[in-house]
């Protein structure tokens, strides 16, 4: 086991080896940036899906709606920018939302980007898959294996940490920014020199019969979907080399600057060649067939690097969810179990979660999550809108130098954000409903886990005086089920930590010779120690092992002894051999929990072969 | 959890209440021979599926291998009541090869039959479950729901007992009992009355074209698989009503001369007929349909008691299955747990492996496992083989009055197996082919479980003098992790034991300044008691808690003093909560469990709210 985690995981790293998983932008730009990449690949298919269903002349209006996209994309990046620059140590929508909005709209925040993280990683690894199946049909039918692969993959890279992964993602997401950026010139160039013809449905302007504000914005709040993988540097800022929020906001600016050439180019080059979306080819795969020819190479290493880029969309998930666990476990929100570290520095019990999480959403939707995006937008464009708001409220309270320019910027991110979250309601209320009923269990969830978390803290603190009560000794009960070489261990430790040891022994045999041929054994060989045998009428040995104590602790308590129950335990040579012992003592020991005064000690006699 | 498992598996019984468990001679047919009896669905089938490659002609051949079949059925329980009488604790064949023949083959036996319990249950629930789709074919798809939830089902009535069950299920088997002898009955009296007209494709006797001894081999040993539920009766003599062995042995009689009917009685009306197999309808159901005629209500009573009888031959597997797991384990080839008896003195370890088991293969399979009926065939007569084997070594060593005649009988059943089993080795290879890798396999589990339950009992068996080992006093270790109430009852308890106590803290921040917090506050409620603190920088609270033991363990030897670590654990009031505590203590365990000279401790802190 250990080898092969090893093997897998690496060899574990300091705390203090921390510097050195540091990222630079290069890699930064690779690590987080693949889900706001890849969404290049469906984002104007979804804008010209909508306006197809009135009549193919409405094409034309995905430039203007793509143009508004990109407004938006500035504007939020501006707005985030600003976010990286006030929390350098790392501000998700969580923290920013929870400091300047309170804790509940925090929750909120935090709640919706949890099962997101989730969803994008079901969403993406079931998009890579459906990539690849088309690439090689003779998998078909395996989507839901091919994608449960990718996703231990995925965990297996970030169990690893990220300094590691980031160095194995670079190659396909700049393979992406390459090919893309080539289709793009080639089609322009071509485009130029008149050998690519101009086909479009419709001029831009012409009157299309029917057109009203409600499709549009219908069309636009799908297209909004390539937004959503916006925050995922703001969140990951500590990660970066110093100066940390400069090379933050730096790279959240030449992400946004690439996706916004991509998302035009790509929605422009729809429009000039005329192309409508078709069953089981995508309107990018068809772009690319035009520009590149179809079953050129150049398209093939299109189709293959955008299913690598969908694949590893999910990355931002395994990167920014780990985190925010971490955030909400500081604050006592989520079990205190995702703030440790693993071997290699990440937070292994979050990326577990995540992992855990989106493979079973993926064997709930069979790998098919299409109809999940609008309430994955959703689950994004809720915590925008607050950690926005948040911020106008935290120049407001500031109010230092700049503060109008800087409430400006969060204001319209903020109100963008809150827009499409309306129009996510109006127009795709059939498929976002399931937001208003997870949010509740979730929010729910953080409430049991904080008050339990205070009420503990409050009955452990500590009263002023610290006060030593002084027990006068100790009895020790040896559990007993045979008279063997374990026996004589346990009752040669036992006599050194008690003043008064007993054995028992539970029997359980019908047959009354037999139940006290134990008794006679231990009674030859240990003649000063006290045997008590109890008799057993249900076969269990909990049963009777507690009602024994409850007598000797009343004992105790008036003689003001404690109490050690001694239970041996079986060492085996080999791990698989645990399989033959051991039960009783297992049950035994989650069975003497419930008593306070009772502590259970564990003597492991291990097996030399 | 304690009140849903109350519910399904009702109040604890008294080991002494196990005489109240016993069956009567009418319960005791319903429990054990659904299984023999559901191969009236499937039997006749079988023979003439196999005749009818070569042509219809040769359909008539089904009557003298059916004839055949029931000679061998006859003499198999002759056979089987030797045992029966010999074997009044119980006599399976693992029992009987294993005293008569010698340890090795009666693993064979044993490990067939173990690993053919868990096909009897994959395949019965299987064929029940496609019963029920051919029923209500809206539930088509979900085959393998259907089965799992029955194999619960079954599942859940074992874990209630013998008794409970067999009330349960004597309404199905009954049913189909009185339906088959109505359908046998009314089929004659049709015939006998001209009502039912002969249809037969050729008669008794007539030359057909092709025929070979190899074809009619071949026939035989597919319907020979009507055989295998045998073995059940002679494995339960114990839970008989007294006096045991007659009652057993008339039981099995009974069963015997109601299956000889059922299967004479369907194949002579399927050849009257001249029914032919056909795809998705079953030669039973042609014949009931003929009789009954199609769409009346006593056609869909047969189909729908055949389904239930199907689905309840599973629970020969799970009478048989926990009985033998317990003989194995007494005998300790397989793990102790097998021999624990659950709340209603069922051995619920066997019970749910065996369910486990089927619910992997059904899985495996994807609910259609009819391609195992001769492997299952193959696990089940090689164990007979090897019984009546026994027995007639049994016979010759006692040679007591009419031993000649009983070793006879003993013989021709020993023979009739062994010849199937070639039968089934030289025309069914192709699916008989995994018995060869599964058997070494099993067998070397029974082996490595026996030698390493060998060398445990060596090693603990006591010397002649047992002398104690006087220790000079004991040092406790207290795991701190934050200064609190929990600390003080902590060390309470102690310094009750302990001659020496050390609170020992792991920290592990980066930042120095808090480092040091957790001992100043110690060091300022608790002046009198070292404190130590150790850094971890790999995160890991076991490696630096095993480290400083070495270090207190080599002193400890020096001083005799015995070590024991006293972790501190939390005990919250629901259960849900603990996902909220303890990985520390838990992983500290495992890992302390390492040294054998130190002793684990657990103090269990109870939460109050």
């Amino acid at each position: 086991m250990q080898h092969i985690k090893r093997f897998f995981i690496g060899k574990p790293l300091k705390s203090s080896d921390e510097g050195g998983q540091q990222l630079s932008k290069v890699k930064a730009l690779a690590l987080l940036s693949s889900d706001a990449l890849s969404s290049v690949a469906y984002g104007t298919e979804q804008i010209v899906t909508v306006l197809i269903t009135l009549s193919a002349a409405a094409i034309w209006y995905s430039l203007p709606i793509a143009a508004f996209v990109l407004i938006l994309l500035t504007s939020l990046i501006l707005s985030y920018r600003q976010i990286i620059h006030a929390y350098p140590q790392g501000g998700g929508a969580y923290i920013v939302s929870s400091e300047n909005l309170g804790t509940y709209p925090g929750l909120i925040a935090g709640g919706s980007l949890l099962v997101d993280y989730m969803l994008t990683v079901a969403v993406s690894v079931s998009a890579g898959t459906e990539a690849i199946i088309s690439a090689v049909p003779a998998l078909y039918g395996n989507q839901v294996g091919i994608a449960i692969i990718i996703v231990v993959l995925i965990t297996a890279m970030n169990l690893r940490g990220l300094r590691d992964s980031a160095s194995l993602l670079m190659i396909p997401v700049y393979l992406f920014v390459v090919v893309i950026t080539i289709m793009i010139l080639t089609g322009l160039a071509k485009i130029s020199t008149g050998s690519l013809a101009f086909h479009a449905t419709s001029l831009v302007g012409a009157a299309v019969p029917g057109i009203t504000v409600g499709l549009i914005l219908r069309a636009f709040s799908s297209g909004s979907s390539s937004l959503t993988g916006v925050e995922a540097i703001s969140n990951a800022v500590p990660f970066f080399k110093k100066p940390k929020a400069k090379n933050a906001a730096a790279t959240l600016a030449i992400m946004g600057i690439i996706l916004g050439f991509f998302f035009a180019g790509v929605t422009y080059l729809n429009w000039y060649l005329g192309i409508t979306p078709k069953l089981k080819v995508t309107i990018l795969s068809q772009v690319g067939a035009a520009i590149f020819g179809h079953g050129s190479v150049m398209f093939y290493i299109l189709q293959f690097s955008t299913a690598l880029i969908l694949a590893l969309a999910a990355n931002t998930g395994f990167s920014a969810f780990p985190i925010l666990a971490y955030n909400l476990a500081k604050d006592k929100f989520m079990p205190h179990m995702y703030m440790d570290r693993g071997d290699r520095l990440g937070y292994s019990n979050g990326i577990l979660t995540l992992a855990l999480g989106s493979i079973v959403l993926i064997f709930i939707f069979n790998g098919s999550t299409e109809r999940l995006i609008p309430l994955y937008a959703t689950g994004v464009f809720v915590p925008f809108t607050l950690s926005q708001t948040g911020m106008i409220r935290k120049w407001w309270h500031k109010r230092s130098k700049g503060w109008i320019g800087r409430s400006l910027a969060n204001f319209v991110g903020a109100l963008i954000s809150f827009s499409i979250f309306i129009f996510l309601l109006m127009y795709h209320l059939g498929d976002v409903w399931p937001y208003f009923i997870i949010m509740p269990i979730v929010l729910l969830v953080f409430y049991k886990i904080h008050d339990h978390y205070l009420k503990v803290a409050a009955q452990l603190r500590l009263v002023k005086q610290v006060k030593f009560h002084d027990y006068a000794g100790s009895t020790v009960i040896v559990l007993v089920s045979n008279v063997t070489q374990v026996t004589v261990g346990a009752l040669n430790y036992a006599r050194s930590i008690g003043d008064y040891v007993i054995a028992m022994h539970v029997s359980m045999d019908e047959n009354p010779a037999k139940e006290h041929e134990t008794e006679s054994e231990f009674k030859k060989d240990f003649p000063d120690i006290r045997f008590v045998d109890i008799h057993s009428s249900y076969r269990s040995v909990s049963r009777p092992v507690l009602r024994f104590a409850k007598i000797i602790s009343k004992n105790a308590r008036e003689r003001n002894y404690t109490i050690t129950i001694l239970v041996p335990q079986f060492v085996p040579k080999k791990p698989w051999q645990n399989i033959l012992h051991n039960q009783t003592s297992l049950r035994l020991r989650a069975a003497l929990a419930s008593r306070e005064d009772i502590v259970v000690a564990t003597y492991s006699y291990h097996l030399k072969r």
